[in-house]
């Protein structure tokens, strides 16, 4: 899949840490990979907090003089990756507001099916919004003055959310770290000193050297202060509903999620993938690096020797100049770039994570069979993706999903290759230890895990989507008059 | 006075004009001097809002990329000064909020003394605040969902406000501008040709070639959307308490503010000031360019000729490098230099609007003095200001302001000057053209116009000046708790 | 004429002080007025030479990590202007060079008119240029092996030069200060603490508290090394010809140049103009600040009472983003507005330095007109500017020049005023204490007091000038094959 | 190595093609990897040149604006690296230059072991230099004004250069290229429609779409001009030293240089490595990227698994804020995370390209032994690194190689491995085809190919490369004084 998908959020907290602050930018940077849009922090002394947030990557939001400004041994982080529309400086997170109690922070992964429900209600008694993002709602109820003391308004607002949630929560002298009961997202507990540090993914608590505790259990809330860690579990009972998009093409393969290597779990994937597509071969390549990992296992299951069939300029950068010509391929080029010798006269299996719209794939297979390859399988280590995904991956729109509009022999026609194997689902399920069955596959089934409740919800959810996806330069879509589009 | 006070905010705004985010745009650009800390704006399309704040100057905060994504032919924008603690770009207007019946935006000049009560309020009943500006409270009462009309709820909220406010406020078609019912910040109206105008300052309508058509009347509210311009009147009758501190130093000389022309005031001022203060000298000089019109009124009135005595440089910006010694001094020399034939021997009157700290006016005649004057009688075309302002304009606290803990002949002693004359209320009453008793004058009396209804009201905005007091870097005050302080 | 012409350049440099540096970043910054399309500073510690040059204003150009890296007791600086084709970072000053005897650097203010001369005869020798500038040509001359002294190849290196130059040389333990027999450009020198200092005006010495001793004389070149300051002087005896100009416009009024304060000879600019051009009026007015000192001047031999029938905008810069339409005007607008209680209804004269091109007056005028104006008559404090310089002041070309092509009938009727009245050439040289003949007025007079030698220098000349004058944006003239044009 | 070595310079240039400043920014683009300091392009339209050069990376120093300022079907562009002290944009290529028979432009790779006497030379002639590269030296003797055609000079002056050196130079209509007769640095030919390109490497035409021509020869000047190419060889016959270290290390694996694919060569150096250092052992991994190739090709001769145990983080740019303990481990942290799963408990072969100072190495071999390797053997595809290069590659002094310094037993030990096995000399020259005779290997042999004439020279020589050494921030060496030092 490469680049065409694009990752929502990444969440970093740490609790008692004197360089909490920087802790957190570390952390932040090695998550950038779940979100390019914007980045921020949220600190506290104790006392008060501290923000800064920007628009863009962690190192272009962050300077020596702003990370300063931001004081305190508790802090959280977030990146974050959205559609165009809703791209403004006031959305990034995390938010930090004060209320009749004091001051709260969020910063929230994945996505309320019920966050416009629960906005009009809010609106409907005199709540006002400055930003278009899920998490506000979650502030507008915590500070709900009905409750007395934090904990239990805590408790009441979880309960009333609907989707998919791993959150952070930063009171002026706590941290609190949430996943919704379904565990769609992840999120894991890791120790730095007599500090406490909460993480999207593993490979964050690496950097900082901090020790790997264990994952937030869906539908756990764990309350870190002053007396230590202690966890609540509020949500009843639900089936589990693991992402599995987080291993095929999120998660950083030297991270370990929902209780398994992603690397491992990718090199399995691509050995399902020989074995249920094998062929006739001189050679296995990767498109580098979201094919590594898989190429490795197909090249293992198979026989066939790996290679390295394609080289990354790891130059590349956003502020590119692009020749007057020649748009689309060549974006592709000057990031990948075949190594002929390795190619010319081959038989060639390519092997990648995904396949999204099909036009960068498309691309880099043109310049593949321009290198003189004789034969090109491609395979493709996850099944086709034919539905949108309600709980927090940013796919396009259902129009734009190759598998959703075009068969498999239109697809490989596309393509312009010899032969097309993805993975089935089943196969998908057997690479993650037969634990398949705690694993949400909607991209791929339309199996939807969580109730919608009622018709409405979806419809509601359904035009959320749709306002979302509305060109890029466009005003954000209006969602402050529902009432007339409900009808 | 030169730089020592800083003003505090400039409004712009503009109905049914196509190029409507632009003239805000050169709009702002000539209120520049009321605010240089950040600027922003709020357009409409009819529909939807879209909002560009920064911190910074107007040509730093505003580029042509983001001037062309703010679209619509009605918008408002503003520019803002405010003390060092909340400068920070969530302060920065206009705000802009969705609620339950649209959007709303607002931008505001003046300042609340029962801001922080309503705030505990609205708190107390569920609102949480993004920000610890006045403004924000405004828009939280706006948002009411009891109100039927928008309105019905614009009345009962503004009669709710207590202090110093010209607000301009932005729905999705409508333009609304609003002067408190004592008339402390001016606000005027144009015309463009098929469109409206508000604006601070008359000087704005200029620039963007406006027609004049009035000021905005105290405690009117003016409303201008598809059906034309209409006016209410919702507060009651109350005595008018212009700021004469506008017609000092804050508005531009060539301004038309509470129906006089400020260059035409300023040289009242001088003359007035010629009549109390008279002095054998050999010439009067200007401390560019705050002094010129006085100056030229006390040449005039008292015979002795002007001439140019400082010259100004006009390249001084803000990323000036110091030399490694002689700190402040320098700032004052980098920007200002005597013409030495001009003074060398001569019995010299200095006039400048204002004092208020005294040191950068001891550092200016300090180096008129250098320069060979023989005698140096300075004179000041307003009274000692002795007072806190709760109505807007930033001076430093009462221990700042040399007059008050300064007797006269203190402060001549301090300025090493041979006289110093300071202008009498009586006289500075004078010069607005017999209507002193319109004008409020408490930062040289003592005498706050506005009914305080009970001591507590006094404390919280003591508390909140207080609070604003905290050195640079630190953080912001915490209003969310103000229970603990008030027992 | 306010802004229409853009002056050459500024020389700053300091021998002997622990701060140089920063005192050479100051002194630039009061030379500001003289350039503002680059500047540049090179530094000796004694031995070796760092150099820093940059496009843009002094502020923009030097930041406090490049100013640190610039290290020695010794610096000379640069600001400059020139037209756009050579507008390029090469060509910024100080130039800088290792040549057999060590290392030179070089800032020039003026004209060399017969620098292409030397360039051709230089490149036939094997000498290749890396600039457009004057500047190098010295320093190739400089750099000739047979001098055995670098003090015999100085002498024998500006003998050669013909034309207008006020020079800075930095050798590693030395400063020169070179100015031409002509005395066409100023150059002054200051004392402070153990140290010297040479800087173009004395507005200079005054910003670092350094003591003016005296100006370096025409045909003077003054060398400062570890055994003091000495004096020399190589060329033949030669006519003075001050550019009157520098007078009229260019330096600063709080300098004091070829002997006498601009500021005073400016007021008896305005003096004599009152004396030639007499009017009924009620009120005289300057174009701030280019026409203050000649309008206090015209007042106060008039009797006409001054006032402030301008003001300025002191915020304006570079970066303004213009409205859709009415370019030209509106640039006036924004920096100049006027004051309509000032101007209504009356007979006012307005006084200014200079006309150039017409076109920035003509606006100005048309909104004292719409201010109301009765009448209008403009005052200008010198003659009609009718021919180029060739001594480094930068007027458009002849062409432009609307004194060169107009009638004065033809400039009051396109001006649209009641009266026009330029100073006469006699006037103009009575305002300089009688020493007219010191001066050059080839400007208005076309009488150039440079011996051109031959047609062939002239030609040249012109075309250097012509070669200046193409668009923006285009490449810069093509010095390298002169041989063709000369034919 | 991964970045501790850093390369030298990208040569980039095109010859008739309406887009050619374009082809050659993107072409420096894929040339990145050869040098990150500064990079410029020179345009010529036939008649005059334009030119941009900055400090930083390609997308750094070029924006749409100032390649659009460059105009022409001609265009030469530079990638450059070099050691800190000459870090200035003044020495940033492509030079250009006036002289007497129009423009001439050059841009190098390489270095000239001859350069400071001819500086000298050139100097005591009356030359003066503006930069401290070589190839300032050959505009110099370019220019010699006693060559009528300037064909004639080109082949005189490149007779005179000793060292290692591939030319682009660039005339008004013409394009040159050049490779000294040794072919120590590789230069290639392609065509792009109707125009030619000349290129460091082959990849810079892959990006383009131009197809490869031919390398160009050791010792040939290839002229492109109106009548097509043609090719001169004006040097006498010299046995070949191509520089090994391109094919080790410097150019990327997807180009083809000295007539080998270097991915290829490289994964032979990885089977040559296999066969002298044979290890027991679980898993193969790769340093990313710089090992991956010779990991590959280790693994297939040993048939141990190839595995992923190392992930490289693709966002780290060079703003990175640092923590504010542990400097040099984090930078390796943060760019390199170790596969857990894959090393615990594993005997784990560690694949590098070379090792320079061991720094970074051990860092990383820290961090999997940290992530649970049982075993770590680490295995370097080339020789230990044990003299300067004279020709161009900028590694460390001599005390600081760590090969120079310690024995293959002290490495060992100080990169706390299980056992360490370097590629000798006569495998690596195995690798290549054979037809290692033509290789330069003084880098590991200290066999210099080039003879240094005499010890004046490499006197000389070690004098330049002692005086690249010193330290970041102090003023670069003075060459201006070469008599003194030479005694």
């Amino acid at each position: 899949m490469g680049d065409e998908a694009r990752e929502h959020c990444g969440l970093f907290g740490v609790y008692n840490h004197p360089d909490a602050v920087r802790l957190t930018y570390l952390g932040l940077f090695s998550l950038q990979h779940r979100g390019e849009e914007s980045a921020g922090i949220v600190a506290s002394d104790g006392r008060t907090m501290t923000r800064h947030v920007g628009m863009g990557m962690v190192h272009e939001v962050f300077t020596p003089e702003n990370l300063s400004a931001l004081t305190g041994s508790l802090a959280i982080g977030h990146t974050r990756y959205s559609t165009t529309g809703s791209s403004r400086v006031q959305n990034a997170q995390p938010l930090q507001v004060d209320f009749s109690r004091g001051s709260v922070a969020i910063a929230h992964n994945g996505n309320l099916i019920n966050a416009l429900l629960l906005r009009d209600e809010l609106e409907a008694h005199g709540s006002i919004f400055q930003t278009t993002i899920d998490s506000e709602v979650v502030l507008h109820l915590l500070a709900d003055p009905r409750y007395g003391r934090f904990e239990a308004g805590l408790v009441d607002t979880l309960t009333q959310l609907k989707g998919a949630f791993s959150l952070l929560i930063l009171r002026e002298d706590a941290l609190i770290g949430v996943r919704d009961p379904n565990g769609f997202r992840p999120l894991c507990i890791g120790r730095i000193g007599e500090g406490w540090v909460l993480a999207s993914e593993s490979c964050a608590l690496d950097l900082i050297g901090a020790q790997f505790v264990r994952e937030v259990e869906p539908g756990e809330v764990v309350i870190i202060d002053r007396s230590g860690l202690r966890s609540i579990k509020p949500f009843p009972k639900t089936p589990l509903s693991h992402c599995i998009f987080e291993h095929v093409y999120f998660a950083r393969p030297d991270s370990v999620v929902f209780g398994e290597s992603v690397h491992q779990v990718r090199r399995s994937l691509g050995r399902m993938l020989a074995r249920e597509h094998p062929v006739e071969a001189d050679v296995v390549i990767a498109i580098p690096d979201s094919g590594n990992s898989a190429a490795l296992g197909y090249s293992q299951e198979s026989g066939i020797p790996l290679d390295i069939g394609i080289t990354r300029n790891h130059y590349v950068g956003r502020t590119f100049i692009q020749p007057r010509q020649r748009a689309r391929d060549f974006q592709v080029r000057v990031k990948f770039n075949p190594v002929r010798s390795v190619l010319a006269g081959k038989r060639v299996v390519v092997v990648d994570d995904s396949i999204v719209r099909g036009t960068t794939c498309r691309a880099r297979l043109k310049s593949i069979r321009e290198a003189g390859a004789k034969e090109i399988h491609m395979r493709v280590s996850c099944p086709p993706i034919r539905h949108p995904c309600f709980y927090g991956i940013d796919f396009p729109t259902r129009k734009e999903l190759i598998a959703n509009t075009h068969s498999l022999e239109e697809i490989r026609s596309y393509l312009e290759v010899d032969s097309l194997g993805y993975l089935s689902i089943e196969g998908l399920l057997k690479a993650v230890n037969g634990r398949g069955g705690d694993y949400c596959t909607a991209c791929y089934s339309g199996k939807y895990p969580l109730d919608f409740g009622s018709e409405a919800d979806k419809y509601i959810l359904e035009r959320k989507f749709a306002g979302e996806a509305h060109p890029p330069g466009t005003p954000p879509p209006d969602y402050s008059k529902p009432a007339k589009l409900r009808t």
